[in-house]
């Protein structure tokens, strides 16, 4: 076996940065402080990662992180910060297809090394291996519009809002008027999994009762992606639940509940997953720290989630509308030949952002979620999410809105409310 | 249910702080951007989370985080921002003792809030309830005792370098050096799970035939923290290997894991998990992002981890001592009245450090694990352990060891090596 796993970090170092990306393969491959016995050149050779490019970038005089250290001898002078991007290769036979462990590898205990004042895994490139040991997402951008039965244009969606507090009724109520409004879409919030207000199995039973009636009377049934985030054995008997019930769609933070969890998850599931990336801020937000979508995201394809939140253009959030794109057209680009999945649009969205959503992405394969949107749009929910779909047709065909709205209510009167200060 | 999940942060805002403090509140329990209908007034009351303290800090004049965004109106000044600790409560009722959801409420999306240029989680204090639903470490400080068969002292370790590439014969053979030489604790690097040059289950049978054989010889076995660190069933399926083979502990990566993997592996596992934290620095060591060990080990002590890395004093890594001693202390403060672990010390020991630790924490209720300060000792393994009991006996005698040194040949030797640079 002599496949590579391939990482791609940004740095920042006091160290000349071909000795700092030394010391970051050394010590996620063969490397220890000194040298020990059963430590041959051969062993060494065959296991050591190899930094396989180095682009260096600017210097900075202060350091982004605490606690590095210039190299010996030189404690004092001022150290300059030196910035690269780097290339690691790590032997896939150190690893195996372990996918805890290649994280523990990529993105495990480099972020300690003081060689470093900055350090993000922007990128990983894995061997086909990875491909045979883990199935990935079950059902993907097709298997998630076939269920929704929702095709050619963004699965509109919305959150049960308020996001804690209603009980199992006042959520099938809601649901109610939501199905009645044609939408497409809900999900329970990240906060609201099985808590005492709204048992799960109560809220499921009783919200599928509305969606399974609607359904039989529309020929589509919403889907409702129910959280069910929560210790494994509860987890999987949730999904059961939601299975019993006539769902089509289960929710997890996958930050919490972690890798194993959600790939323990997928290989006993029969619905698409939703993946909320809630905590996702903590992980990203630094520039010079932690782990960048496009990695991120490649992780959580190989195990298992068939939909994962990447925020949305204009958003409420503190994130940049050109890292949302990236994260959108990252999603969508195939992994290991596949792994395709459903970028989740989501955050202060009302409608306003689909031209440049769309023109930016070129794509309708999202699932586009408005909560304030649709739940507060003047003529209801129903208004709120015609308004959604009129603003996606329009972005579609290369109209703008205000002209589109000239013949489309509903629109019109989302311009009117939320249009002023956003635009 | 009026019993509250209470979270400390420190904030920094270009907001005025209470401002910032609610909409914290409000996002992380029942707020949404726009008023929707069946939110009532009592609803939210009953739901909210609440602010119950604030104590401002210092302002600064750049962000320490990209993509906050100062009040309306204020656009044109230049924002100053404020730092804070702020205390939130959250009603127990919203979460239900459910681990993963918690996670999710005090360190979920709240990241991503553009009112904040700083957000760290630094404790939480949860209500009783959790006690009752979460059963913690099986073994903690006593089992773990109990097992390596090590009383009133440090339990001495070390980890099976080179971290990576050594056959499980040539691991064994490694094993048995270490076991003559009467180490305590051996554990395998973070990075060596089940590759394919070092299969588990071939690793284990190989190093637990020489420990149960040596232990048959002297009446102790080491304890050896065999990294099982995998997808789910095959974790499960490890830890029944190391079971069988007469192992006494498995180790694993818990950020590669993740919570629901970890608290799931608990409740199946009659061994002692060694809670390996790599990857913890991406989640820390900015000063204005991500959580503190404080609230940290408690998530992990609750999902079950009788072992927890804390880093070393005077350690490779970026750490500063203060930071690990902290560490160890929140590891010995019993949580809901118990959950007791051992904190394990790694990070460039050699044994000097010794003084300086005991010094400060006053216990040797600790793993103390070192790699090249066994391994590389002038007279082998075996007078490297030696060395270590030294360092500690002196340490909790209050003799230096520069003293202590003068009769205790191997301790001499130690210091001789490694003592230069570094003290």
């Amino acid at each position: 076996m002599s496949d590579y796993i391939r990482a791609t970090y940004l740095i920042e170092t006091p160290h000349p940065v071909g000795q700092a990306a030394e010391a970051l393969a050394g010590e996620q491959s063969s490397g220890t402080f000194v040298a020990v016995p059963g430590e041959t050149a051969e062993l060494r050779e065959r296991h050591r990662a190899r930094v396989e490019r180095i682009t260096e970038l600017e210097t900075a005089d202060t350091p982004s992180l605490p606690g590095s250290r210039p190299p010996r001898g030189t404690a004092e002078t001022s150290p300059r910060y030196h910035r690269a991007e780097i290339e690691v290769a790590f032997p896939l036979e150190n690893v195996g297809t372990n996918l805890p462990t290649l994280f523990a590898t990529v993105a495990g205990n480099l972020f300690e090394l003081s060689e470093f004042s900055g350090l993000k895994l922007l990128d990983i490139d894995l061997p086909p291996a990875f491909a045979d040991a883990y199935p990935g997402p079950q059902f993907g951008i097709a298997g998630t519009r076939r269920l929704a039965g929702v095709y050619e244009r963004p699965i509109i969606g919305t959150i049960v809002k308020p996001s804690v507090g209603l009980t199992p009724e006042q959520t099938a109520a809601l649901a109610r008027d939501l199905a009645e409004a044609d939408i497409d879409f809900i999900k329970d919030d990240e906060l609201m999994a099985d808590p005492p207000h709204s048992p799960l199995k109560e809220r499921v039973s009783q919200v599928m009762r509305v969606l399974n009636e609607v359904a039989d009377r529309k020929g589509k049934k919403v889907m409702y992606a129910v959280n069910i985030t929560d210790e494994m054995d509860a987890m999987l008997r949730h999904h059961d639940t939601v299975v019993e019930a006539g769902g089509t769609c289960v929710m997890v933070s996958i930050n919490s509940v972690g890798l194993v969890g959600v790939s323990h998850l997928r290989n006993r599931c029969s619905l698409p997953i939703h993946g909320h990336r809630n905590g996702w801020g903590m992980l990203t937000r630094h520039p010079q720290l932690g782990i960048a979508f496009s990695a991120y995201q490649k992780l959580w394809r190989l195990a298992g989630v068939d939909h994962l939140h990447v925020n949305g253009l204009q958003n409420k959030f503190w994130e940049p509308d050109d890292s949302v794109v990236r994260s959108i057209q990252a999603c969508l680009t195939p992994l290991l030949g596949g792994y395709p999945i459903m970028p989740v649009v989501s955050s202060g969205q009302w409608g306003g952002q689909a031209p440049d959503t769309y023109r930016r992405t070129q794509t309708v394969d999202l699932m586009y979620v408005a909560g304030g949107g649709i739940m507060a749009h003047p003529g209801g929910p129903a208004a709120g999410v015609t308004a959604l779909r009129q603003a996606w047709e329009a972005a579609v065909s290369g109209v703008a809105l205000e002209q589109f709205a000239q013949e489309h209510t509903e629109l019109r009167q989302t311009l009117e409310k939320f249009g002023g200060g956003r635009r």
